[in-house]
């Protein structure tokens, strides 16, 4: 366990999760949901500085899409513009939980092959239902990215969760060094308290790199908190549609992240750049 | 428990603690010694905004004193300017160990009788040493204050201190609504991770109204992790007198209530008033 003054020397590691499986227009206009939109909204958040880009696709009907064209779209029109970005791209099975629709853009490749994918640790209940992610999709899912080389980002919702890291890890199947989430504020979740946030923090194996990311009104706490205990931050209208906890203002993602680095200055840290994340989370 | 959103909706209660028994002018030319350098930094934090000070003593060779005659002239000249605030005195052991002696500033009475008094919950060890602090004299200090209308503000620096209050409210020593600072950072004591910050919390009994306290290098994380769960902060040169982790910049009163009020702005709250401290943290 490093000193606390050697964890806040290390620069906050920040995701952008601008889009997510959840958002429409209706719920607010700030989501971007075309892929000109999303790139967009990602050049404003590396104005300010983010280390790396988690990506949802949409369909024409703003619908989520597990179609790698789109995700092509999307992550050509980031790569012309940030070419030093690290691009993250999901494998969420919230809408489609068959193994072939969610590991489709794992198989891109070239300029345009994602360098990380999220990976749910396992089923869980959210807000609106059920979401399964079986052990052997789990497994299914990881050992793609393995072989393709691509860093898998774990998405940690509670306790069990970890565990699960730990089992995939002793396998095989999750090696060398990888990003992991800490979700708290899901309705069938850990909580944005320190005590359930650092008790799932304390259980990840080796070789983790912990981020806290809060869900609704829990998204300036666990930024709060997790930059100002040493870890890193994901943010974005993915998780939560307003920027208050009182609900009064829809938050843009320009303002999640200018909030972030406004934390990162009080805590006396700075935003780690692309590169330092591709070798201190990513382990290259 | 509230939910998330009622314990951000709370104001957040901020003491300052702005001289402690350790820092000298050697150390850092910042630190107030004197009543009127004190009454003038308290003066600076009052102008930002704080709910109350906790004071130390020094006599006229800057030696930390339990005179109840210095706090008198501290406490007169504070009160001249800043009628509202409310005054939380130490009872420290960390120096004189008699209760004679500790308690003698729990004497005070009229315009300058103090409000409130720390109370350590158990023996410890510092950076420089033991600190004896005896059931018999945590109970015979928080007797007198009981008795006189001083409400204890509990100071804790590990789990097991939390048993304590406990005990005590159940032994009717300790009554109504209270204060309670848990200390993070000590060489002896619980660490600045969320996880031994949040069971100290969770594991508080009823009518307990907690701050994070970070000593040294852990000032800023206890600040930051105490506002984004819904908590209260201490803060002052007490307990570090640099600003950063790196210790580059030697902190002063001001700069530290500034940084406070830097991160009440991030988590969407505001600096709980000095009545608001009465009513909520004290239930008067």
């Amino acid at each position: 366990m490093p000193l606390l003054r050697e964890q806040l020397d290390t620069p906050v590691p920040v995701v952008l999760a601008p889009t997510g499986m959840i958002p429409t227009k209706a719920m607010t206009p700030h989501v971007p949901i075309s892929p000109a939109e999303i790139a967009d909204d990602v050049s404003s958040a590396v104005s300010f500085g983010i280390s790396a880009v988690h990506l949802h696709a949409r369909d024409d009907d703003g619908v989520p899409t597990w179609n790698r064209d789109v995700y092509a779209d999307i992550i050509t029109r980031i790569r012309e513009r940030h070419p030093e970005l690290v691009i993250n791209v999901s494998t969420s099975g919230r809408h489609f939980s068959e193994l072939e629709k969610r590991a489709d853009v794992l198989a891109l490749d070239g300029d345009i092959k994602p360098e990380v994918a999220s990976l749910t640790m396992s089923s869980l209940n959210f807000l609106d239902g059920a979401s399964l992610n079986s052990p052997e999709t789990i497994r299914a899912l990881a050992t793609i990215m393995r072989d393709r080389g691509i860093v898998p980002e774990l998405e940690i919702f509670d306790l069990g969760m970890v565990n699960f890291a730990h089992v995939l890890q002793r396998e095989g199947i999750l090696i060398g060094d990888f990003p992991a989430n800490i979700f708290v504020g899901n309705i069938a979740g850990i909580q944005a308290t320190p005590a359930e946030f650092g008790l799932a923090i304390d259980r990840l194996p080796p070789r983790a790199h912990w981020s806290g990311a809060g869900l609704g009104d829990a998204q300036v706490t666990a930024t709060m908190m997790a930059i100002a205990a040493g870890g890193g931050v994901r943010v974005g209208l993915e998780d939560g549609i307003y920027l208050d906890h009182r609900r009064d203002q829809l938050a843009t993602n320009s303002a999640l992240v200018e909030r972030v680095h406004r934390a990162v200055d009080v805590a006396g840290r700075r935003v780690m750049s692309p590169a330092e994340y591709r070798t201190v989370v990513l382990g290259r």
